[in-house]
């Protein structure tokens, strides 16, 4: 079959790998139908984290083609989605929510779903099967609750956003523009996007975005201040991985406040006096896509929410190679690779 | 007056201090008829922190001699006890439960009730007037509600121990001790105490520990995977404020668990890319004391708990080197002065 490979950092390309097999009787494989670049993706593009020859890729939506023998809850032909961790979704840490650190985790991206067929471990507890099979302009939308949208709404679960709240969302990529309009859908009141990009502050107000806060660092902790009092957000989502986004998370947010932060960190050391006295509540991690995706297949199913916006290039799956200059050079907030 | 200052690190001394007055229309002075060491007093006589002729001391309860022209709910007579932050307990910060963080907080180790009276900022929000004069026997359990009770009730809730969760505690000082009696009274149905100390083990489990675990940093962490299936506790307090001791309570907490830590922290930088993967909740700062207070004196007045057995040594004020001594070698948990 055809499928991404990195070789080294700026080196993609799309070429023969083997046809994925069933391993485990736990395995389904799929027909991938649409895949995607990830701005985590980026890390090793651009050799911030190392890459040797790795298969890329973990957002997928597809058609199943062939299931384990111990597969109950999906079936061949079935239009599935599912998320970047493979898990079980039966063992304690997996029924707490927890699925993306499932006791049994397997990690999609090692198995690479930028490719025209993929092995999805733990099938029953991974796949998430749609009502039928999706309109063509469903599909993007249901790609992207396959991580981007997860987790930009697990970052806004995990910082609180509801009925009341200010949230400001630190980051303007796929990620943090869906906070954004995953704070919307939770009930926030006063939703603060910080952008610097007239694209992206579109997309953030179409998603729900009431203010638009071009500042950065401290002078973003500022303006965010000021539009709240003096005190800082309720809830604040941090959707970029850097020390810097990350101070600026915690510093925009009220005592007893929550940072939801969602962004892989990349050289972050969080000064404890700093964050003792901030008083927020700090969560996030790998977001657990899988707790809120038969919610998202849903809300997109009956037309709610349009996540799918964030994707404005589309691509063929040959094409990768320039998906990733577009994103890595910011001509694109996230390419859609159709297989 | 004769209050306690702290002329150097490991110079305590009792001398004369000017007397309190009113300095704002919501004042009260109180006549201190108990207050105590606090751990975090260590800090500045270990030389940890800088210390130069600072009047000492936070935690007090006593009887109000005068207040100011607009103090409303407080009145003279009045038995009461208050937090180590003083707060005007109506700001949106403080109707969120967050009134160590008030917008007009006052630090009362900056004025230090270390002394026979003190005055109280704030005093209608600060103050919790006691159902009447309490037994002697009462005293230190009131006292305790101060700080190191209201602290490790915070940390408590911060870990969102309650029932059917496993707690475990880091640290063995009079907070740690206390948060294994909160956890107790919140429900938690097995609390893990690491301690050492065979007096300050007797203790925990007289306030309800289940296990004792006599291991440290990373062997601590294995034997409370090993007591918990290898996933870690559901709740973790951190009571004591170093690199060692944060660590060990966020890998000591299973994915989707919860670390309330309230050890001052010292010198303590928190790796941000181990914090993502570890998948915790992190919340904790300065206790608001405040918010928990009522209740706690109430708890305390009924006798449904006792967390004046903290306290293991009494001394007069006037002997308070020598508790600054007793606890900075061990030799005391928690020194209460009498007044």
């Amino acid at each position: 079959m055809r499928g991404v490979v990195m070789h080294a950092p700026g080196d993609v390309r799309v070429e023969e790998r083997d046809d994925p097999r069933i391993e485990q009787p736990t395995d389904a494989i799929i027909r991938v139908t649409a895949t995607c670049v990830c701005g985590s993706d980026l890390w090793p593009y651009r050799g911030v984290e190392d890459v040797d020859h790795a298969p890329m890729g973990h957002e997928y939506v597809g058609v199943v083609e062939e299931v384990g023998s111990d597969v109950q809850n999906v079936q061949v032909g079935d239009y599935v989605v599912g998320s970047f961790m493979a898990s079980d979704n039966t063992c304690e840490i997996c029924q707490a929510g927890y699925q993306s650190r499932c006791v049994h985790v397997e990690v999609m991206g090692a198995i690479g779903t930028q490719a025209e067929r993929a092995r999805i471990p733990h099938a029953d507890g991974t796949l998430v099967v749609t009502p039928g099979e999706p309109a063509p302009d469903l599909v993007p939308s249901l790609l992207a609750a396959s991580d981007v949208l997860g987790t930009g709404w697990f970052a806004a679960v995990a910082a609180e956003a509801g009925p009341g709240k200010t949230v400001a969302v630190v980051g303007d990529g796929a990620v943090g523009l869906l906070g954004v309009l995953a704070a919307k859908q939770l009930g926030a009141e006063r939703i603060i996007a910080m952008s610097r990009h007239a694209d992206r502050q579109a997309l953030a107000r179409e998603f729900g975005a009431t203010d638009i806060v071009t500042e950065r660092g401290d002078a973003g902790v500022a303006k965010v201040k000021e539009l709240t009092g003096g005190l800082g957000a309720h809830s604040v989502i941090e959707a970029v991985g850097t020390q810097e986004s990350m101070m600026q998370a915690i510093r925009s947010t009220r005592p007893g406040g929550h940072v939801g932060y969602v962004g892989v960190s990349h050289d972050v050391e969080l000064p404890g006096l700093e964050l003792f006295f901030s008083g927020v509540h700090l969560h996030g991690g790998p977001a657990p896509v899988r707790r809120f995706l038969p919610e998202l297949v849903q809300l997109i199913w009956d037309g709610t929410i349009d996540p799918g916006k964030v994707f404005d290039l589309t691509l063929p799956l040959e094409d990768t190679a320039e998906a990733y200059r577009a994103m890595d050079e910011r001509r694109a907030v996230k390419v859609l690779l159709t297989v």
